[in-house]
């Protein structure tokens, strides 16, 4: 519990005196929050929300001016100041105790960091190295010769095949799979051959990847997800791609193999990559969209094939209205009327 | 083994005399059934399969008027009649018997009903409920505070992340994640900044979701997932999305942060839902398309800007029409001829 | 360690007299390569890569004309000659030893061939069978009745469903799931009411299918995948679904229920197949098209709805000169000119 004047310190802004000791119990969004409660105003688009919620408070941007009973609490970044609240007011999440469970499987010559943490049902292969303060959650499995770094987190599982590389506080949501082979195949009298995948897959510091997607290893070499750079669920990176820094790598999205992302790329949702390009630093390609060729950088593109946004969204305008072209030619076609 | 008299009574349809003792051994498709078996018509498009079948019986609609030599029994809904035909010749899919395996991990703070079912190397951790008759089969793992209500089946590898809520008869095909971390990040500097996702995933009664499909947990509150809603392999839901009741999600669907889809909708395969959006009641998005502005109730759209459906489809004549407007366009430019 | 002489041996190329004895001590991409190391130039656009490579000795065409500082090894095909080169110098990955690991689970009345290997945590379920030679990876799971022929290598946490039935050769990466429910409802006043799924999934000889794809159980009969056909990452096959031999299906494709592809098909990433149609043999179906008619053989489309290549191009061309087309229609509306 605070009271509106704790909280507004907490977040850098302030309250009316009259309200200062008005009392916060929890927090919830717009919608759904109750008398006791603070919410937050991350965005016009919710301006509805705001005017019909029961919140006692919410935080607001410094130059508010919506519609709302609730006091309005101002700060910088609405979003980030929720965030903080939440941390105030929610639980930590459980930080499991070091130490391996005996219902996992560790090999003898794997190294596990004596304040890491092996859950129940993981398996820890030969020559695997589980570094400081790293935990390994239910049923994810380390390959052989594989290594994790200080403070990584694999939750339930996960699978890194032998002898993959990652950094240190790197994230991999259930179900990932790091270091699977990558589609290769060499064509001969139409039956596909397997082509040897022998390289591996390194991530470096600071990664997160979301649930159920899949990185495949290199051929040969390294396929490599650069530091900082955050990954959604269900996406592809195939083999020999390498990811720069700080990219942000939306849900669903597919990278074939050997292509460059450069630094502080964005690649929204369901959007396809294809093979041996390079998309260049601080690129944004829209949701879907189908890229073929290298992109320079700071390019911003949508569609398939990719179009900067403004062209695209012009082209689609014309596309709308050809009925009405089609008609204004047909009437340029039609022989000069009698009068 | 059935007489036709007898599978005719089963189905509510009716045979000829003649053929009312004719033994029915299985059943199959119409390109696979041999003699002695029965098998259905359920779409004009298989009328080439129907007149080649070698099905000694076909179940088809009641103002039936096709080419076959089987026996034809007349029936509301072939699909549906054949799916009791099913269930009389298969045996029912095997019931795993209550209890708990010894190779499970069954935490002594969680609680599973004396009826339920947790299967070979499962793990159930502390305070996590497992409703009677529920089935966790092999590999699972319900985490700390999640809870399954009764009649649940979780197959195997499934991932039920900390404090999710799953109401009675949820199914859950292999490889499902639910509650994964939401893709949320304060981005400063360049670098992105983890946003805790704190919320939790609600999953209501009857709802069944296909294998590796994943649902994030919301920011803060809760990602919904209503009574009814059947969701098809590798959809993504991502944080604080709210699903109602009874809608279809194909496969490989994508929906984004926060956005609400009424009940009764249906998303075809592979469409992508931008985040913070509203999918009216009832409404119907074709496959692969785009949506990124609220829908209206029982909107049916196609495409990436989606459009309705006949608007899309004459769009695409048009387009396809191109090349002779250009022609046309062409001509009506030449200098008039100097005849 | 080898000699240029040596290598060129073991690739049937040739290298000049004065250059027979140099040593190579391992392999790399050419942008990695080192003093001492091989790398191959396998495509064009890695002209400035070969020029600027670093390796000692490069395969390259037949005919090649390239620049670079690498002595060059001409090779009917550097990608081929390099796998060659790659299995001299890497070590073979681990054969896993035979026999069953203490921590897995063999139901009784399961086969497990006696040089078959099933790792840490894997379960085997009643009356599955498992051949000679094949591997059951660490946490992956083989349901009752189903069966794996020789030579198979399940990676971790693999899913077989129960009945499901595998052939010689087949390599399943991690996270697969094979023999889900299909995706089968009958609607009744809005509510959707499950159909049983009492088919299984057939996988013949030599597939090999990618980390977290699904393949679904026919709702009757047989979900099947041909002969030699591969399969990449997080692609959805559904109910029903037979796919000929020796096809290539890339990431993230899906193919609705009860389609039929036939043999030599290629479906590029990204592409959606709708339900009951063929693909005829030999077809190409480009990145992220939309397929909703059948195909016949030989097709090469592209597009949503699906052109041939071609065609495709062409379209996308006219679309971009839209802006033009519309000013030439306005300029052939405008009055003639008072001159």
């Amino acid at each position: 519990m605070l009271t509106l004047s704790q909280l507004a310190g907490l977040v850098g802004g302030s309250v009316p005196p009259r309200d200062e000791n008005l009392e916060i119990t929890g927090l919830a969004g717009l919608s759904e929050a109750q008398s006791g409660e603070v919410s937050f105003f991350g965005h016009p688009r919710y301006a509805a929300e705001l005017k019909a919620t029961q919140a006692t408070a919410v935080l607001v941007p410094r130059d508010f001016d919506g519609v709302t009973n609730a006091v309005c609490i101002e700060v910088d970044n609405p979003s980030a100041a929720f965030t903080a609240v939440t941390e105030k007011f929610l639980p930590p999440p459980e930080i499991p105790q070091p130490g391996i469970h005996p219902s996992a499987v560790v090999h003898e010559e794997a190294e596990v960091a004596a304040d890491a943490c092996v859950r129940e049902n993981a398996v820890i292969m030969a020559g695997a190295v589980i570094g400081a303060r790293s935990v390994v959650s239910a049923g994810s499995s380390v390959g052989r010769g594989a290594s994790l770094g200080e403070d990584c987190l694999l939750h339930s599982h996960v699978v890194v095949q032998d002898a993959c590389v990652l950094g240190d506080r790197v994230i991999l949501h259930s179900g990932v799979v790091v270091g699977s082979d990558g589609f290769g195949y060499e064509t001969k009298n139409g039956r596909h051959h397997k082509i040897p995948q022998s390289g591996l897959v390194v991530i470096e510091n600071d990664v997160e990847i979301g649930a159920n997607t899949t990185i495949d290893r290199a051929r040969f070499g390294r396929t490599v997800i650069g530091e900082g750079t955050k990954i959604d669920n269900l996406v592809m990176i195939a083999h020999n791609v390498v990811i720069g820094r700080h990219c942000i790598i939306c849900a669903q999205v597919g990278i074939s193999g050997s292509t460059t992302v450069e630094d502080h790329v964005v690649l929204a949702g369901q959007a396809g990559i294809v093979g041996h390009i390079k998309i260049g630093q601080g690129s944004i390609v829209g949701a879907q969209s189908g890229v073929s060729n290298d992109l320079a950088p700071k390019s911003i593109v949508v569609g398939s094939p990719p179009r900067p946004i403004g062209e695209w969204k012009r082209s689609v305008i014309r596309v709308d209205r050809l009925a009405s072209l089609y008609s204004r030619v047909k009437k340029l076609e039609a022989p000069p009327s009698a009068d």
